[in-house]
């Protein structure tokens, strides 16, 4: 297939490559479309320009009308979903009518295919099964591993290439990896790599960073894209190179700068998250943490316990939701709470020190506030948050938040966890 | 914008609903599309035909050209993403190109977006925030309860309509119900309304499940669909009829028919999870909660806090990662946990007995496993996870699980939430 396409000039390559989906069940809404981002990814890592996505029900007529469309303004399409043994796998069918072409039945197909059928059918000739050994004359076989259904590599027509997989998300990656990938990588691709480095940002929001990196954001090669979440903003530096080396060496420098620029806000690279960076930056210490929770109801030590190994630095948490438990295990003054409320800065501080004395941990962080939808009052609205974070040598921070009404119980709970955990990263930055 | 449309033949309305995805981020595989799979959804639910989903990149030119093209077969486009301050965000003035229309500024929709923005910025009226009140001069604006760029509802030529939404999930679902679904609705349906009512099944994986209503789901109308997450599987039943309540009453013989089948193992319906039922199930009885955690870190108490009101039932939890909170905060025994080892039903007792005494709760759970990924031995693999519950009457249940290598960390600490969740729930229906 090679020498097939080797004629083909780099600007034809430039048509580029779409994605395929097929299944009714992606249009009804019944399962997440996995694999579109799984092979966008790889095509990404191939330097492949991708410039669409589809998906498509389980219909003959709809199918074969769509890949009509693509293989005139694209030069290699793969699919995925369809190629099992039931009436509504349809996809070879579809492409074949497509481009008026004919099945043909590949015996030795056949005979591993059977080999694969671990139940015994009776008349295993006639069935259905048989259907997944059909395939366009000079269409090349790929060969599924994990699964039954093989997929094709196939040139209809001149400069058009297609890929067809099962929907199987373990089927699709086995023989991408098995076998796709180098076709793909020799026939496709122009030598290129695409690397990429994340930036993780907390304690600014989208726009303000965009607006102070606008002309970052209009680079070419490396591009610098912002992506949001709630109380976390991510930038992707990606370059295209001959090399990953040289791709890393185009990025260096854009991240160099965004770091210096940005210091206090990037708490992080790639996979690493806030409870992550604290851990390491604890372990580096050798101090240990402990909280108590009272509005954020255990999502603190989860985030904190969600990352393997965090039971070196995490030494518990108390999730104190009544005033009874705030004075039996955290020691808060009885008169405290009636005088200042559960949600102030008094009770708050009360509990951090209650928490770091009880569980002798270094630092301790305490969390009171109001998630909603109830609770709030005029003087004490509704996403109003104290925290409180007390380390060695009676160092301490407190905080009070007041979050946006537009925000939910579990948004406040979020926002919450990610403000304590970055005020404590800051903290520990400044006492390098 | 119904009378426009209401001359429109049914015929008209088989031409369908598209759905396009706008951000590079999806074609570089960077994020999951959530947003299309929850339209399909919601789509289903109006009992719209839905033929196509695309993605696109963040193009001008490429996203023009694919509106274009959708305008020529479809009567209703559905956008997400693109409409943010960013250079990248080109949604708005793309559909405008397409269909060579100007933008026009909203001077009312800017004031609205200023009051919004909570940090100062020193030139706003000049930054790239002012593209976000700019829209085609008879379109409709998509208010965006949840966060700042709202959206449109646009028929740029007879016939075919545009709506667009942020690519934020959050705010797209918001604005999706406060305002869209009514809308579409009003214009869109046939007539014939869909009615869903979903059972929530715990205990009970989905292929067992599937096997035995195999006959449920051949059915076409209502129709019986399954939907499987992590130890949660859930049955919709949708029905199409010209009332809201013959639809009901099209689902109702199916749905007691499941409840009898499958009693034990339904634990709600809709919008209710295990934590709601709990909660609900301990308010009938006026019966507080406790929990003591370790191998769940926190997750479990975090579950419960979630649901709004819980801090009527919930006393607390004590987030024991460390032996010696085990001994100093629950009272188990220093030899215990030196025979035994913290990961033993002896001491996971132990730990229910300490909670339930010292946080003075009705009933008490405390978990202990190893969630991996290190820690594990062949005696006590990683998987391993024992849960003990503690009720009045010293009624008590425990429970050993050895969950598959296949599962990580995070998915071994939401399958332990949910195992210990749904046995309390069990437990209490019992002594009903």
């Amino acid at each position: 297939m090679k020498t097939n396409l080797s004629h083909l000039s780099n600007n034809h390559f430039s048509k580029g490559v779409e994605i395929l989906s097929i299944g009714s069940e992606l249009l009804l809404g019944n399962i997440l479309n996995t694999n579109s981002r799984w092979i966008a990814e790889q095509l990404s890592r191939l330097g492949l320009g991708h410039y669409r996505q589809l998906t498509i029900g389980d219909n003959l007529e709809r199918i074969s009308t769509i890949i009509k469309e693509i293989s005139l303004r694209s030069n290699l399409l793969i699919t995925t979903g369809g190629l099992g043994p039931t009436p509504d796998d349809l996809t070879t069918e579809a492409i074949c009518s497509a481009f008026n072409v004919k099945l043909y039945e590949r015996n030795k197909l056949w005979e591993e295919i059977k080999k694969k059928i671990s139940t015994p059918i009776s008349d295993i000739e006639n069935s259905s099964l048989k259907k997944q050994c059909l395939f366009p004359e000079n269409a090349k076989i790929i060969n599924n591993p994990r699964g039954i259904a093989p997929g094709m590599i196939w040139e209809p027509i001149e400069g058009f290439t297609i890929m067809t997989f099962p929907g199987v998300p373990s089927e699709l990656k086995s023989m991408w990896n098995e076998s796709a990938f180098d076709y793909i990588k020799a026939n496709f691709s122009d030598g290129s790599v695409f690397f990429s480095k994340t930036l993780k940002f907390s304690g600014i929001g989208e726009s303000i960073l965009s607006e102070q990196i606008c002309d970052l954001l209009e680079l070419k090669n490396p591009t610098v894209a912002p992506y949001a979440s709630l109380g976390e903003v991510k930038l992707r530096i990606t370059a295209k190179a001959e090399s990953e080396s040289k791709a890393k060496g185009m990025i260096k420098p854009i991240k160099e700068k965004l770091k210096t620029k940005f210091s206090r806000f990037i708490f992080g690279e790639d996979d690493e998250t806030l409870p992550s960076i604290v851990i390491k930056q604890l372990l580096e210490r050798s101090e240990s943490l402990a909280f108590a929770e009272s509005c954020t109801g255990g999502l603190l030590s989860a985030s904190i316990t969600s990352v393997p190994g965090s039971s070196v630095v995490f030494k518990g948490g108390l999730i104190t939701y009544s005033n009874l438990l705030k004075e039996s295990l955290l020691n808060v003054p009885t008169d405290q709470l009636a005088r200042y409320g559960a949600v102030s800065q008094e009770v708050v501080q009360s509990m951090s020190v209650g928490v770091k004395n009880n569980l002798k941990a270094d630092w301790a962080i305490s969390v009171s506030g109001i998630a909603g939808p109830g609770g709030g009052s005029p003087q004490k609205p509704v996403g109003l948050v104290y925290i409180s974070i007390l380390g060695p040598n009676n160092r301490s921070k407190l905080i009070k938040k007041t979050y946006n009404s537009r925000f939910n119980r579990e948004e406040i709970q979020t926002l919450s966890v990610n403000e304590a955990l970055n005020s404590l990263r800051l903290i520990l930055l400044s006492i390098k």
